[in-house]
């Protein structure tokens, strides 16, 4: 008889987005005449950069001749994305990863959420709270938990982020395997000084733990001071794997092209305490489970780092922030506490109020869609998110509707 | 500390491919002068119709301009496709299959590697030999077997393919709760009918188990009375999910696209004897997992499904089908026995030798590339498996250069 896994069994709905869609929904059919600004979801607005569509035109052209058709390419991606990658994202900044330690993907949720599986049934996961969801829904499915109770996992253990901490945690008071970190971070928009990201960096060195650094936002980062990958920290190489995408640096979200760092150097135990190359293993995973990013899609890529797709690149995160500076600036002249909007394109705010409620409120009086922090975890009850991703106009437009509503 | 996932160090090395190319890079250092003729691989050669391209541009261009530009899309993929699928692929064949059962991907390669995660640890698998190592590698991963000895894992059930056969195995005799099957078959290019495969169904609704069915190359079937689809044999719909791709249909081997029918009726079972839904659960693997296939890409495949796509793809398949005809003609004109070669592009042969002494004599003498059978199981052992994925007149010359070698 063919059994399911039950561990799916243990999921919580996912009912945030699909409850948001709800009150849209009913808001939109109660107010026909209203037009809602959606800054809910993390999705960028803005056309590709012309140096990306070019480079992309001309891998579709190649396709179409015999002479350059590429049919398989190399399942961890082709040398020249690897070889910019490592160039420009990487030894540029002082962190010795090279080509062969960059696995080129369709998307960094893939790649979160299938890491996983290269590390043992029993390991014990550190989550941040409030979470990206995936992190933990895929160690659920895989049966690293017991069931949820109050919005919390058994067996998990949650980081607790708040305004006291800057949502950076502290670290575990019980011993923890694999901690996912995200900074620029997904929800709060907090970032990571490289004073404290190094706190976690040595008590993973110290407890041979691991860490997943999801630097999906790291080109937001525009204070020169900041860590915009792990490996600028000594030692990171042997202790943590770094998440990079193009979909928020370059427009990608539709595109699809995202990469996994695994330093040679990265190690993970087996039973007997014997050292293990965790890049071998994710090697392994890739080649079996994965057959390369398409190639038209890889040599748009590749153009993010030409002289111009730098530059277009550039000025599409610009015109994001300078809506997050806004947003920033107006929530805190109504005066409200928040976190994020520098270097980052989410706002994190303090609503002093229930997530859901203040969601109700903005839905209600300004028609303007974010995103309740709830839904990120128990520590978001309380808080929402606001999203740079939406045109200048709109976000401008948003705003002055919000003061209104405040205001009445 | 963090420990690996101990399962991957029963995997066997993947010594096939490294060892073909070992080989024949010794070779052609030896002799540089020769040119090698690659029938190894089962890579398309020929580049994407010109429907294909012309649409894969529309959607770059989409992509160039704010107001249509595409951000996330569904992860499950873009109705215009879902629904094109449905309608050309199983409405056309008498097959129930809605465009809510169809699962948009980058490859079946992945499909079918991730599919055994949504089953249970415990659950008995059945893989035929010889077979696509993706289906045991991904089981071993996940730890369902014991460690291999002799080309064979411990725990999984082995569906012994032979030339007695026509590597249609029989059923099997220990219970089994998953089944991959794979027709027209990889690596033996052996098709199967509807009332041989009523055999499998009719299995699987009396023994509550599931099939696999990996039908990548059934675009390469000419054969009227030949299933296109499992969705053809009555009752399939609840005990089978089929995968698809467009690369051997339409070239997409490097522009990655792919789809898994998984329908509504599908059932497996919860601890409890409780009936679950498949498509449920393999709805939130694909959405917690996955985001979606690149939208310019998904264009680019629905092309497949207009008037102009579905001549030149079926040019594209006709023209590989001329060169497995030709092989088989010559093979079979020399005396050996083979499958394969007719709805299929690849052609199976019964070298009565060792695989890889074949394999050599091949590429020594002839300066061919072909693949040793032994690589893909046991059953394999003595034949060696010739791909028709090439420019027809290298498959003339390469069979030219056989008959030359065999006969001295």
């Amino acid at each position: 008889m063919i059994k399911i896994n039950e561990n799916y069994l243990k999921l919580e709905a996912s009912y945030l987005f699909i409850d948001i869609a709800r009150r849209v929904t009913a808001f939109t059919d109660a107010h026909p005449e209203r037009e809602v600004i959606r800054l809910g979801i993390g999705d960028v607005t803005r056309p590709l950069p012309p140096a990306c569509i070019e480079a992309f035109h001309r891998g579709v052209d190649e396709m179409a001749d015999g002479a350059t058709f590429r049919g398989y390419g190399p399942e961890q991606g082709y040398a020249f994305l690897r070889e910019k990658i490592a160039e420009h994202d990487f030894k540029s900044r002082g962190a010795n990863i090279s080509a062969d330690e960059i696995f080129v993907s369709d998307g960094a949720k893939c790649d979160t959420g299938n890491i996983q599986e290269i590390f043992a049934g029993d390991t014990k996961i550190a989550v941040p709270d409030p979470v990206y969801p995936v992190y933990v829904d895929t160690n659920v499915m895989a049966g690293r938990t017991g069931t949820a109770e109050d919005g919390r996992y058994a067996g998990l253990c949650y980081l607790d982020g708040t305004m006291e901490n800057g949502f950076i945690p502290a670290l575990p008071t019980e011993p923890a395997d694999l901690i996912y970190l995200c900074y620029p971070n997904n929800p709060t928009g907090a970032t990571i000084t490289k004073d404290q990201l190094k706190v976690w960096v040595d008590y993973a060195r110290e407890n041979r733990a691991l860490i997943l650094f999801d630097a999906a936002y790291e080109a937001f980062i525009r204070d020169e001071s900041l860590p915009r990958t792990i490996y600028e920290i000594e030692g990171a190489e042997e202790v943590a794997i770094e998440f990079r995408s193009f979909s928020k640096t370059a427009g990608f979200t539709g595109t699809r092209c995202a990469f996994t760092v695994v330093p040679k150097a990265c190690v993970a135990y087996d039973s007997k305490g014997e050292k293990q190359s965790v890049h071998s293993l994710w090697n392994r995973r890739h080649g079996t489970k994965f057959n390369g990013v398409s190639y038209p899609v890889q040599k748009a890529a590749e153009a993010v780092y030409s002289e111009a797709g730098q530059q277009q690149t550039r000025a599409l995160v610009d015109y994001y922030l300078k809506n997050a500076a806004l947003i920033r600036r107006e929530i805190t002249a109504l005066g409200f506490e928040c976190v994020g909007g520098e270097n980052s394109p989410y706002i994190w705010i303090d609503g002093k109020r229930d997530s859901w409620e203040f969601f109700d409120l903005l839905l209600e009086k300004a028609g303007v869609v974010c995103t309740p922090g709830a839904g990120f975890g128990k520590c978001g009850q309380g808080y929402i998110r606001i999203s740079a991703f939406n045109d200048y106009e709109k976000v401008q437009e948003a705003m002055s509707r919000i003061r209104a509503a405040l205001a009445e």
